[in-house]
């Protein structure tokens, strides 16, 4: 069976506190798909950090004398900076425009996943930070689709990360439920019985980066995709394995 | 129209001048898979590099100093040391088992990609090497499709790369024709008039990674998929222009 991605079309702008659930299901009625055991909805951060309120107006932040002088060396709003320290936990690499830092939830991106672009706040500038736990979201997601459907679903909230070596990005699982997230093949074997060169497989990053090329190829106003042609999977899996331990990072 | 990805099945064991070209439309034909102008073609780089005769005889190879040296270090064979050394410019992180180097080809990644697993030589312990132009070896292929097919396609050839901060593997890009490897928004807007967050995406790598998900979901005896449902594009894109170059690498 064939792997598919199919953007959801028509979602409205979502609002606080809007039922992605309900949202998703109406998209997937309209289109006319049919959901099978095993399918995947997978969802831009945007969204899901939209409907659970979590846009910020930069009136509201005060910027302290770490946020100010870090600011001043990277040529950022000091609000913003305030912001990216505190969602994170390390800085580890600083450039104008852009700090790279761990976010608290473990990950390792730029400017803590705080995005500016697409927010709308009728009392003036305003940034969203990532949903407080991502997993948590999914899993509450995974909740209502299937209580909906009586299908066993999985749901991944993706966003975009730029890489160390390699140009442009790719879709990252920030976070995941009902979805084997790594592939275990270590101690497996080749068919000459040699030990295996892959051993880990990400599979969560690898559903969330197809889906994202999907989300992104038209329009940014695509921000969910069903992906299908996986076989179910009993996992409790979540994005939090994904996190490589800093200390045995060999790439760091 | 959704994207999809489909494991090719039935090919056999690639041998050194092996005809890929005949062997992926011998595979389409008998799934009873239908090209479409903007299909592309995505083969294991193992398979590639078979065809291309990349196997080297450990035997043959005489470790030099720097490789002796260097093998003590990281505990390895100091002929796949050696090896290691001949294919790339630089050594960037070293530790048991792996050396993290940058390949003469331009990417960073583990063993300069030389492979063990899955190879069968008569004649004793043998290695894999990347092609010597991946980009050119997809530039061939692609020309011998679309000359047996009369169809608009792309080819990618694909590789499993480990990445800092996360865990597992995803697939990566190393040889491209016929595709948009980098989509660029630089300068962009969102709905707002404010400049985008994501101004570069890596399409190339996102293909590689949806079908390299495919190739490994069932067995190592899949390598290759065909994607469809990508708009055919008009575009000279080589894999190359992914490699970030090293000193604007701030995760350097």
């Amino acid at each position: 069976m064939p792997f598919s991605v199919t953007a959801l079309e028509g979602l409205p702008m979502v609002q606080p506190g809007d039922d992605l659930a309900a949202l998703l299901l109406a998209a997937i009625s309209r289109m006319g798909l049919t959901l099978t055991d095993g399918d995947i909805f997978c969802l831009a951060q945007k969204i899901v950090s939209k409907a659970e309120n979590r846009q910020v107006l930069l009136a509201d932040i005060t910027a302290g004398p770490e946020a100010e002088a870090l600011a001043r060396e990277v040529e950022k709003d000091p609000r913003m900076v305030q912001l990216v320290l505190d969602e994170s936990t390390d800085i580890l690499r600083k450039r104008t425009g852009a700090l790279i830092v761990r976010h608290k939830l473990g990950f390792v991106g730029a400017n803590a996943g705080i995005d500016q672009s697409n927010i709308d706040h009728a009392d003036g500038e305003a940034a969203l930070l990532l949903p407080v736990d991502p997993d948590a979201s999914a899993a509450r997601l995974r909740e209502a689709l299937q209580r909906a459907t009586g299908k066993r679903l999985g749901v991944i909230i993706t966003d975009s990360h730029n890489r160390p070596w390699r140009l442009g990005t790719i879709g990252a699982a920030i976070g995941s439920a009902g979805v084997r997230v790594l592939q275990d093949h270590r101690g497996g074997h080749d068919i000459y019985g040699r030990e295996l060169k892959v051993t880990l497989i990400n599979r969560a990053d690898a559903i969330a980066t197809a889906a994202t090329l999907m989300m992104g190829e038209t329009t940014e106003r695509l921000p969910a995709a069903l992906v299908q042609g996986l076989p179910p999977e009993d996992t409790a899996d979540t994005a939090q394995l994904i996190n490589r331990p800093l200390d045995e990072d060999l790439f760091r």
